[in-house]
């Protein structure tokens, strides 16, 4: 693996996921891996898990960290040609190079704006950091994917699941603000990969971009998605067409206690943060089913599978 | 020992300070004992002093640690049962759950909002991350007491104390802001089990919670106060009735020179970061009897003295 | 060395550009130096490649680093005997006074106001941590100092250079923005003392202070100053008369693949961030002849050869 920023970049994700079970079971049987290494987390959004649990895989790997939240304080030009008189101070070409220079390992994360489709899919910052770094990049969650949340689901999925093949929705469900797709993406390519039977419900206005959907069956029925589902992964997004904006959907899509009881006694997931009783009830996330908690945690452990295959190619 | 909020926390606090001192003596002693533990210290208000020391004492001890500021970043719910459709996007039971994931003490420092003393006295916050954390919650301040600061004072009082039984004088003075009266409520609560004969000193319409002042003498006369006392402890309060109030006070209370002179050559101690020439005078703190920096120091020792018995019981 | 705060305080600048590249060659080699040793990074003003050299230098010598930012947070009190009733809530003498207790090194960044040139050159801030920390201190950069960036920027030409003496050029160049004299002052005053022909080129009204310029030529003439040079150093600063202004210059000044055909075969450098096609063109950038990733690259060995010297005699 050279860098991580889609499940394109990994040859055998289902190893992956092993390789992550491997080192939940062990964290701490790699700390020479990482002496005298580098990463470096530059966040152009704060964040709290994703910091956390990279930052802590990295050092459970040996490795120093040095943390970067830019959100303001760093005004970066992508554009090659530009005359630098106004508002940006640095190109990302010196500033891949200069950190580089620094790391053995850059991790990005950005975010979209939500008012352009073309910008954000485009994803500007991430794909900056890739041609420009010299050094492998890891996508600790771009304006279109959120990889290392995924694979955090797959291992969760991959501890829970009751058979070979699950049946596992992913759902669209409320939120009063308007949100990336990206976690939405990123499970959609992954779980196309996974040994389950995936199915994506979503109220009509809410079709997320094709090319993530592929042939992953859409049903918009919230409740008859749910029949027989073993795993019922939730999260809003805004709407792609027109791209950041929330139609009004008439039927509540909260999961709830009632729409939980349709399944076929199916987890419950999230990526958190989470709205409750907008998102989901009190009475779902506090289930036994609930797995958010063990989401998180698995966090830690995709991180460092991918800090870990990164660093035996550094 | 299994968190450490207040005194009460705290079975022998006489040997906590002790614990301190052989600290201080050998800072490096026990550099095995944190391997792979992991510290997280949350921010819900800046800091300096507490961060530095902390972050410090836990190094001392050879954990990683992992600093989180979210004076604006992050929006906890934490009331439960609400319709979180407003400007919380977390609540504090996922986001605690979450961190006790990837740490083995969490530490917290939260502050008073000074205009409702009900829910400034029931201490949501730290009580919220008591509640919901699964590790070790350590306070770095709180909206009503700061015990690190408290147990470095204890600390530092055991090392320049001339007689087994030394008289202590708490002594509000005056600053120009409405301050919280954490500092205050602690240094009694733990002055009242430390081997010293405390009296309370501060002008009438600044009474501090009956339940922290407990059987502590009360004078309202400064000077009266100052006699025979072998330390002298400062620190600015706000009103608790009418609360976060600032009643206007006749006579200066500054801690200067000539009031000193009435004491038996008592220590002059403060916490910091401090006011000059408005709480203390520059003779006064820069007297061979101030004990600001001393204190300040062993604000290191007491913090390494409660990570290091938080980790003997993990 | 028993700080490190301009070339003033190295007995022997060369011989530290010889440790900057020994070090360079082995940059592992001493991570038992600073076993149980603490930097502290004091940002006044926010920082990417200082702060992440200077942790990395840090850290591959073993010691432990925290970095405070403390843009806004933190109003410090620098005049003696002031009545602190007002906006700043700490002295520095506490200040330095408790952050050395923490620390075997503090290392400060500061910044001019680029209002008022007496004040900027009194250099306040540096001044009042070298007067009161009690632990040896690094500049970050001053108001009118930056003497980590000369020393990679000296240890840079040394890499590259093609014959004993090479002749240095540093150039004025035009900016959007009023910059300090920091980066221009301690180029010179370094160079001044390295086996170089130093020769400053910028328009009438732009001369830099006489105490740094000392016995360097100037030539007001760009491209004449250009003849026979081998290293184009290339800065922005705003006038020192008057202070702080940008007066207009008629002729453009930006560094372009015209006026580098000028010199003998000469390197660019500058010591970033730099504003393309304003400061230096993209084809003048992107030519191999560009130095700016290797002397930002050396940055980390500068400040790893300084920490390693201050070290050795803590």
């Amino acid at each position: 693996m050279k860098q991580f920023t889609s499940v394109h970049d990994v040859s055998d994700p289902f190893q992956l996921v092993q390789e992550a079970l491997a080192l939940k079971a062990q964290p701490h049987a790699h700390t020479d891996l990482g002496r005298n290494k580098t990463v470096i987390l530059v966040f152009f959004n704060p964040s709290l898990r994703t910091r956390l649990s990279t930052e802590l895989a990295a050092k459970n790997l040996g490795c120093n960290v040095m943390t970067l939240n830019v959100a303001d304080g760093w005004k970066l030009e992508f554009a090659d040609g530009t005359v630098m008189n106004a508002g940006t101070a640095e190109h990302i070409r010196e500033a891949a190079g200069v950190m580089s220079q620094y790391a053995d390992i850059l991790a990005v994360r950005s975010f979209p704006g939500l008012e352009d489709k073309e910008k954000d899919y485009a994803d500007q910052i991430m794909r900056a950091f890739m041609e420009h770094a010299t050094v492998p990049v890891v996508s600790l969650e771009s304006a279109i994917r959120h990889p290392l949340q995924s694979l955090a689901d797959w291992v969760t999925i991959e501890e829970y699941k009751r058979r070979k093949r699950p049946k596992v929705v992913l759902s669209w469900a409320p939120h009063p603000r308007a949100l990336p797709q990206a976690v939405s993406n990123s499970f959609l390519e992954w779980m196309q990969q996974a040994p389950v039977d995936l199915v994506l419900t979503h109220p009509k206005g809410y079709e997320l971009d094709p090319s993530f959907v592929g042939d992953t069956p859409v049903i918009y029925d919230q409740e008859e998605a749910f029949a027989d589902a073993e795993f019922i992964y939730t999260k809003n997004w805004s709407a792609v067409y027109p791209y950041g904006q929330k139609p009004e959907v008439e039927k509540d899509w909260q999961i709830t206690e009632a729409k939980m009881a349709l399944t076929n006694k199916a987890f419950f997931m999230h990526c958190l943060p989470v709205r409750r009783n907008v998102v989901v009830s009190d009475g779902v996330i506090e289930s036994p089913k609930s797995l958010v908690l063990p989401q998180a945690g698995n966090r830690l452990y995709a991180a460092q599978a991918v800090l870990k295959s990164l660093l035996e190619n550094v």
